[in-house]
């Protein structure tokens, strides 16, 4: 039997993460049969690359959602929630980086690494969790198979990318313009972002003090893990890096746990990748986790503000428009193949 | 009677320090008689800033030592290991910036606004905390004095000015390499800066994991607050932000606390200001907290992985080159000079 072969389509082409998701169709020998090319409307005339060729940008219609089995969106949560259910309606199985469908019940939220048992043949819409979420559940899941995390503070170093292609060309263009002497009006973030950090651009909660960001960590973490007692704090910051985001995360398990057994766990755990050596102060760093399917897990120690010994600090690095996005959403698409769920 | 002034000698005058230590001996009206820049062998010729005029810079001897009042040490923990003796035994009050001294018990560790009481007449050697640690600690102090602190968990984002004037440069000139696309070769720190970050470049302590500059919050802290059973877990990282140092602090105090409170204390606190607007997502950050006296504080909330009550998060910044080190060395002498005690 000749092997299965899908129809494509990629909406939110021509941004940071579609390009990413395009490559990656090529690189990974997805089994596509045609790949379709959606963007706004602002970028019709535009083609995108696709390996040795290029694709021809097309608008995204409702009518766009016939004669495609697999589409994958990453062009915000209202581009999501308006033509998503077209697709799904037309029988395509839907893979959604937004955080529109995230914290719908019936919508599997997913890490293939972690619990792609969620998904099953009946599944037609499946939702990319946050980025910060992807990059510190991956290394800390198999950890709380061992010994189930209670608590987790997390401290974030968050991307540009993280905001998309404009917002990483804002760093850029800020940041030549500082060294220059040159004034720069910034238009994507509320604040300057050269040689400077700021607390995530998400909304506040007034109720809470938690931003958005912080919140969809806590609340996706729970979802992910189907475990609603872990308790979880962040604070989340955007640093004036351009793809990989990193993260301080202390956590607290059921019972002691020593660094030894946690780097013996994450060894051979899947979708991470230690880089922990002190002698050389060698750690991850987004320069390195940039470009790379693994997240990079280092500075495992035992938290010493926890004398029970049942707290753990490490710190890791994503590149976030891999496994934080196109690859986790590619992923997806993979593990749907494999299972014959599609 | 007319008002005392005194012999002042900068040591490490050319440093990024040394520099502001002489700009804030004149903003302030220090009352100085005569102030002396001295610095390394590889500095003489070289003249430093001083108000409207230059000063020479002198070699650092031991006979440098006399005619001395007050000497405030900026030239890293060997040249005051070597020479503040000197100065100690020639009657001068030595303030030291570096990490020489600060552990050592009959060494006053001291933030004015928090422990100023550590200092007496018998005093001529007293130690500036690392700028990390002054940070978090100026603004945790009044806090921790209304409702301990049992627990505290800090992430970093420390700028290129906590590892000197060569670091910043190595940042500014790195940064400018890569927006150019030219390869740039660093040579303070041990990985690239540009766009990135690292774990502190201090040495890991091979037993416990953590680096220098985390046990140096962990031990410092607990000297300041004269309370050997607060329990702290650091994370330092160095971010590619120039002169002011930011941290997300997490802390357990003894009792419950709200959000509410802890705004009220640090409202009418000394050396602290609230930057804390969650309407405007306006927060501590580095670009604003630069050039400043006061730590910003901001998002301030209820840490809500602790079901207690007792647990809050904020965000801090401060100019690292001030209140973490010239400022709060020159507010040290000045504190001396008030209560006659020099």
């Amino acid at each position: 039997m000749p092997k299965k072969t899908y129809r494509v389509a990629v909406v939110g082409a021509t941004g940071a993460v579609g390009v990413e998701m395009l490559r990656l169709l090529v690189d990974r020998r997805f089994p596509y049969l045609e790949v379709h090319a959606f963007a706004s409307e602002r970028s019709m005339g535009k083609s995108v690359p696709f390996g040795t060729r290029n694709l021809q940008v097309a608008q995204l219609t409702p009518s766009a959602a016939q004669n495609i089995d697999i589409a994958l969106f990453s062009a915000g949560a209202s581009i999501s929630r308006e033509f998503a259910p077209f697709f799904v309606k037309a029988g395509a199985l839907v893979i959604d980086n937004s955080s529109a469908f995230r914290m719908e019940l019936d919508v599997p939220l997913v890490i293939p690494e972690v619990n792609s048992d969620a998904l099953n043949h009946s599944v037609r819409l499946v939702a990319v969790p946050n980025c910060s979420t992807i990059i510190a559940v991956t290394p800390l899941w198999p950890i709380h198979q061992k010994n189930p995390i209670r608590r987790l503070i997390a401290a974030t170093y968050q991307a540009a990318s993280g905001a998309g292609a404009a917002a990483m060309s804002e760093l850029v263009e800020s940041t030549r313009a500082e060294l220059n002497g040159k004034s720069y009006k910034n238009t994507v973030f509320p604040h300057p972002y050269a040689f400077n950090l700021f607390s995530h651009n998400s909304k506040v909660d007034p109720a809470t003090g938690y931003n958005g960001e912080e919140l969809k960590m806590a609340d996706e973490t729970r979802k992910i893990f189907n475990d609603r007692a872990i308790r979880i704090s962040a604070t989340c910051v955007r640093v004036p890096v351009l793809r990989a985001h990193s993260e301080a995360l202390h956590f607290e398990c059921e019972r002691p746990i020593s660094p030894q057994e946690v780097s013996q766990i994450l060894k051979t755990a899947r979708g991470v990748r230690l880089v922990d050596d002190p002698h050389k102060n060698h750690y991850p760093m987004p320069k390195e986790a940039s470009g790379q399917n693994d997240i990079l897990v280092g500075r495992i120690r035992q938290d010493v503000s926890d004398p029970s010994g049942r707290s753990i600090a490490l710190f890791v690095s994503g590149d976030q428009l891999l496994k934080g996005a196109a690859l986790n959403a590619v992923q997806i698409a993979e593990v749907m193949i494999e299972k014959g769920y599609v």
